[in-house]
């Protein structure tokens, strides 16, 4: 499967209506596929190993979703087999007061991974263009008045450009970002928060403020269009990969992973001949060593 | 004294040479700008008050200069009349490991103030495209061949664009950034290392690569004057201060900053109507206190 075929580079705009949520069981063997997703994550260790000892780039895998499209059950089931030596995932939920009081970006700053590393984004920065956007919660942000008297479109647009200027300079200073939505359909999205509210262990998964956001679906799901088309580059792609079904999205994002890992540095350092013949030397006197 | 005429916006070219490092005793009166210093500091005492009460902005005051021009001094002489509690001084210096296995950014984002207060940094970013390239220190750098393997002058004149956009964003997120340029002659300089030489108590300050560097003090001035040019913008301008007499430019230093601050929110946060009369409320109860 090429992942390039969900891939937006932004050479097309994003419309998400009328993209799949999920693939025809008809069309492709589950257990095949099952099967393909476990090559891929041991693959994903192999390379991530490399990639960790190469230490030239560092690798960021965001993902942004509408509730119950499995952002955690994904990142649980694909990046399981990495070594957490060398990856660590970030919750980005609503800000503290700390966060607040300083530029949006700057706790995500603090979350950048070192070169050699990965960082995985569980909602990420892109809510200061979604959630913030459609909830109107920048009016209520202590910043000077001629940001909050501009135009709302304005100041979003402004927030776009930001953030592609963002992603270039990580590019630009050898991280790569990939953006992975999960595309889940209403229909889907009820049926799952049934089940958090009829199975006891996943009660602490449903919230009241659930339904509101789902009672908002539409308005999301244009918004998140409009961003993926005004944030997508060549260097920084959003892949829009179908999520009702779970062993479908597990195999699409470990290929994802997989072509990621494959597009960063991941060669392991050799050494000059001067240094080989150091570590003869080396080998010797503990091969000499006394006691 | 207007600090705009020593200000550049990105209207005009910055060349160094042409510009003064310092001014005729016979034109100023010295004492006199002592006591005008010593008024900005007081002003900028009571500014900074209302700027943390008003928390609206951030304000980012940074210095580069060349060795020996006085920006520890400056800071000292300065800034002291300025709350602790709401700034913090920052020193870029070699980065570590730990910063090198990061973007170059990664370490300022740390530094970044909260909104309401100030953060001075003594050396900056800018170091990253001055020393880092004058000595092309970037080639030893672990990152990826795609930006090792271009053109010297690709890499930088990226690095300004970044640096442009950096500066920006920061402008849109309700931050200010103040950039001086202490200039120093290359004979004060001169004077000013054997006295660190000659007196015991300033020998800390010398270091055999001071004289190193002042070896390349021409190419020095003339890459920060391709640097201020590249960089200056209204939002984020350069100053660019004599630095031969310190009084001299602590004088300016201070109406820089007197202006800044002036520029950011400093307004005391009032009170709607009803918090007003509840304010009464928690008086009465503060009287009726029993005990």
């Amino acid at each position: 499967m090429n992942p390039s075929l969900f891939q937006f580079d932004g050479s097309k705009a994003c419309k998400l209506k009328q993209l799949p949520t999920s693939i025809s069981p008809s069309a492709v063997n589950k257990e095949k596929l099952a099967e393909k997703t476990l090559k891929n994550m041991q693959r994903m260790a192999l390379l991530q190993e490399a990639f960790y000892a190469d230490g030239r780039e560092g690798l960021i895998i965001l993902f942004q979703a509408l509730d119950a499209a499995g952002k955690d059950s994904t990142i649980k089931n694909v990046m399981t087999s990495l070594n957490p030596q060398g990856v660590t995932v970030y919750n980005f939920k609503q800000p503290n007061s700390e966060e607040l009081s300083h530029d949006y970006l700057w706790r995500v700053n603090r979350c950048l991974p070192r070169r050699g590393e990965i960082a995985i984004f569980n909602r990420s920065y892109y809510e200061d263009v979604l959630t913030v956007q459609l909830h109107d919660l920048y009016k209520s942000y202590r910043m000077a008045p001629r940001l909050l008297n501009q135009d709302k479109q304005d100041f979003f647009h402004k927030r776009y450009r930001q953030i592609c200027n963002y992603e270039e300079y990580l590019y630009e200073n050898s991280y790569r970002v990939v953006k992975i939505f999960l595309h889940v359909s209403k229909e889907k999205q009820k049926e799952r928060f049934l089940e958090r509210i009829d199975q006891p262990e996943k009660n602490w998964k449903f919230s009241q403020s659930d339904l509101k956001e789902r009672a908002r679906f539409d308005e999301y799901q244009q918004l998140l269009g409009q961003v993926i088309t005004r944030t997508a580059s060549p260097h920084s792609p959003w892949y829009v990969v179908p999520a009702d079904r779970k062993w479908y999205t597990r195999y699409l994002v470990s290929c994802i992973t997989v072509q990621a890992l494959e597009s960063c540095c991941h060669e392991y350092p050799t050494l000059s001949v001067p240094a080989k013949e150091q570590l003869q030397e080396y080998r010797l006197q503990l091969e000499n060593e006394k006691g």
